[in-house]
């Protein structure tokens, strides 16, 4: 027998667990080119509520009356494909189902001698995927440049700043709380905070925690902090795009100030990242993340649920605020 | 003698003939190491406005009472300096003087056989320069993309145009009039043409020109027109911030419409870009564009004074739009 969480309605407003249905099915054999995975821990993020919408994304919307799926790390428990050997592990987007089959197609070992496994969903998931790769493709740290970070205590912010003390950069993170930045500057190494919801004017604020100015800023949430930040930008600066979340609930484009004319005075560059684009480095960059993780050179923050069937509720308990750090079911 | 021409005042709003000087000096001698240079052509153009202002920008502002300078092609006529012949020709950032010496230091020699002198101030100088470096830095022109361009009949627009077309682009130009449109499809090959002063909605309208969306969007001039680009940008779209002319005579960063979610959902780059940081790819830069010059893949238009005498009022006239294409005086 297997368990199966299905979409049932396009949630309006804040999901409910009325909107997943739970269903079991026979237990599936793989064909030849097949392999067997049992699911072992499942990634439950913000962005999935965006595919619980019918609208066109950088990622298609789920079916109505078919299985979820998220970032899943899974066991082979048999395997027709010559690939794959049982008791591999593997990551990938994955289907809400204790048991499926797959071509092994878009999936990635995983070795739980490197890492626990559910580190695989968050901090060498696609939060560090994403953290480790735009900084690489991008960012081009140089030892002593200062790193700006927003949202800097999150799944991502807190991976950015890592690697910025690993590059040997003066880190600075704006968050919302003075919980937070304690949190940054205490388990993440983080130097200097800036708490945006007490600070009245963020340039000087910036000004201040980044004495030498600003060499590359990455950018989780856009609007007034990015202007405050590109305030302070320093000649050949680098901005990353990875989110934009002051935005995102907004009906209407807002308006800001220009930034074309700090761009050409300083020769910025700006930069739109989504880490989906970026599939075929995600082998080599695991490997890194995982050493760091062995030599203690990076952490992080998790929150595991226990048992497959509560997925849909660890989900919601997401906007609850109900998690610290990543949260991860364990099946 | 010695004809040297220097800013006597700071202007408020146009600057007039009054506020430069015309002095005579001894004619200078060479020490070991130098090159003592006459000045064959002499470039005049707009942004040397900047400079007359005594304020804090990308390059250092002239000062009172000491010679005008701008880019000028020399010739040696008499060397101490084994790197230098008399005979050769140099284009180089150069005082407003008949003749003077110099170390050689930022100097390129250019070659009369392959062009004609004054085009080392045009299409293979800074201009062409700009055009040419930043579209191999930053746009990385696929055949069959399209490129728009704005500021398209100007001195940079037509030849990124041109550079455009022979990259296998389709080339779409903005520009003012439609005078600016004929020249662009007549003489520079653009595809398609847009006078914004004639269009309401430039969206739609570079929707029109450009049934595929805009892959590379070269931003002369910032504000409106940079944000209709980017409502019609693809996927992985690079836009090159070279100048934002509808922004420099503002007292106040205007507000617009806030790009950083279209660079996320899109992964676009924009990315500022001054010649001046790229002196070291001159040298390869002319090489190409003499190239394509002889071979007739580019052209360009020009308006010579003549006199060495007449160099302020030259530069006075841009202003009043007496010149066609690229302003030259023939000393």
């Amino acid at each position: 027998m297997n368990n199966v969480i299905k979409l049932a309605n396009r949630p309006a407003g804040e999901p409910q667990l009325s909107d997943f249905e739970f269903v079991t099915e026979d237990k599936p054999s793989p064909n030849d080119g097949e392999i067997l995975l049992e699911s072992k821990y499942i990634s439950v993020d913000p962005y999935l509520r965006g595919r619980m919408r019918d609208v066109e994304s950088y990622i298609d919307p789920f079916q109505l009356n078919e299985p979820m799926e998220s970032t899943i790390v899974a066991e082979v428990v048999e395997s027709k494909n010559s690939n794959f050997e049982k008791g591999d592990f593997v990551f990938g987007m994955l289907k809400w189902k204790e048991f499926q089959v797959s071509s092994g197609t878009g999936l990635n070992k995983v070795d739980p001698e490197k890492a626990p496994l559910s580190a695989y969903l968050g901090i060498l998931g696609l939060t560090g995927l994403t953290a480790y790769i735009s900084l690489e493709k991008i960012a081009d740290l140089k030892e002593g440049e200062t790193l700006l970070v927003s949202g800097a205590s999150g799944a991502v912010g807190s991976t950015v700043g890592q690697i910025g003390k690993i590059r040997g950069c003066h880190v600075v993170g704006i968050a919302g709380s003075d919980e937070k930045l304690a949190l940054m500057k205490d388990k993440f190494g983080f130097d200097e905070g800036i708490n945006y919801k007490t600070t009245d004017d963020m340039t000087k604020a910036i000004a201040k925690a980044c004495p030498n100015g600003v060499n590359v800023y990455y950018d989780n949430v856009g609007g007034d902090i990015l202007d405050a930040a590109l305030n302070n930008v320093n000649k050949n600066g680098r901005v990353i795009n990875c989110g934009a979340i002051s935005l995102y609930n907004e009906k209407e484009v807002p308006q800001g100030p220009r930034h074309e004319g700090i761009l050409v005075k300083k020769t910025v560059l700006m930069q739109g990242f989504l880490v989906r684009d970026h599939a075929k480095d995600f082998g080599n960059a695991i490997q890194q993340l995982a050493q760091w993780l062995q030599e203690g050179k990076i952490t992080h923050e998790e929150t595991i649920v226990e048992g497959f069937k509560n997925t849909p509720q660890a989900f919601l308990d997401i906007f609850k605020g109900k998690n610290k750090g990543k949260m991860v079911v364990k099946a």
